[in-house]
């Protein structure tokens, strides 16, 4: 077990809260084993755009990326949260390194090639450089990873974190037993989203299909379910979505929702 | 020859062209052998406190860096440039990293204690992290260092770039045989600042000290040979300071100022 490895998506609710964070990160240090974890950038992009007088434009929770926009989730996701993660876990005795999909070429992506949409410089992921992660975690360093990756003409590109840690986790799979958590801030797969008790602690594939079937999910989750299965199907071990401010329970199973 | 490590700093005039960054970045490319790239900000720092309207301070050529500007440096150098430089050499064949000194904690550092002057969140270099930096170019990965590093309380700290290039070349040459190259808009050291063909082919301590004692010297190359002697003295190869624009002559001898 303490062997395995932890791809920890963290949630942008949480990198908004200084307090929640510096939790976070306590708890994220004291948890034993190789981790990497993932970072999305919250509203930090946004406030700076909306000081800089650059306009946002979202469709389907997804931002729309111009040039501009590239330039500010580069400078928050990558240079602001990313370093300040790294140095704050350093100085919490984890040592741990920053990176970006571009560094190493650690995830290969291309810009979305949406049929009616222009998403902008937005990438959707081709493949993980998985020894070079290897590497990283053999010398005993947690990787902090940004959601901006890059295409093969140095292009970089805005790419949604939730599917970085998914991708990340398939592919270490193929060389580690590789656990993947969601944190956010509920406490896990809501039958009620006004309900935080009404919260599912198992889920396989079966139950899946009936709770879709039956309406009983939360319509904002099943992208998550749905990428939590795909990364089953692909070898990794367990997924668990649920709070980051209970981390060390999710990891023993005492809080959140499995999907295995 | 070929195992010889370059350890390159490029200027903040270059950073800040285009057209310049582009044709050096393609120069530092093709350059055979180990090579650490470490790059200043030049003025798009200053030109996003400009836009958010966050005054800038500048004493002894210093930028005072107050809470705020720390952000900015941090998201500019850390994030933009560090990233932008990253995904061009990797479009361009050679692959790359980029980190900052609280990486791996890279590089150690202070706030820097100054009896007059606050200069705010600069960082004075204490020690390199070699055997990281080892392994990354053992793994064939040329290494781009962002003037950012950070105490052991998890601060970020501003941190003057030619210095950082100066840190890392005495430390690696420990280990291999290391050449510090100071690549700006200037041929070389010149004897009269309005007059490229004034540069001096190579300078040595002898030398120095009489070109000193005949302030035969332009006055803003004093602080940059003093860097350049301390390395030399600690163990480092070669020292050559001249134009980016020439990398390749300047690795060959046919071009700048070398130091020995």
């Amino acid at each position: 077990m303490s062997e395995a490895l932890y791809i920890i998506k963290v949630g942008g609710n949480i990198i908004d809260n200084d307090e929640k964070l510096r939790a976070f990160l306590h708890s994220f240090s004291s948890l034993k084993g190789k981790k990497i974890l993932v970072h999305g950038g919250g509203k930090l992009a946004t406030k700076l755009a909306a000081d800089l007088n650059i306009p946002q434009q979202m469709v389907d929770g997804r931002r729309i990326t111009d040039a501009e926009t590239l330039k500010i989730v580069t400078m928050v996701y990558a240079g602001y949260i990313n370093k300040n993660i790294v140095a704050t876990l350093n100085a919490l005795g984890t040592p741990s390194i920053g990176i970006t999909g571009a560094d190493a070429h650690t995830i290969k992506a291309h810009k979305r090639n949406h049929p009616t949409i222009d998403f902008g410089y937005v990438g959707d992921v081709d493949g993980i450089n998985e020894s070079f992660l290897l590497s990283l975690i053999n010398q005993h360093l947690n990787v902090v990873v940004a959601p901006i990756t890059q295409d093969d003409q140095g292009q970089l590109l805005n790419t949604n974190a939730d599917t970085i840690a998914q991708e990340i986790a398939k592919a270490m799979s193929k060389h580690i037993e590789t656990i993947l958590i969601y944190s956010f801030e509920k406490k896990g797969v809501l039958r009620d989203i006004n309900d935080e008790n009404s919260f599912i602690p198992i889920i396989d594939a079966a139950a899946y299909e009936q709770l879709k079937n039956e309406q009983a999910i939360f319509a904002g989750m099943i992208p998550k379910l749905d990428n939590a299965f795909e990364a089953i199907r692909a070898g990794v071990k367990k997924v668990i979505i649920g709070d980051a401010g209970a981390l060390h329970e999710l990891v023993g199973g005492q809080s959140g929702t499995a999907i295995s």
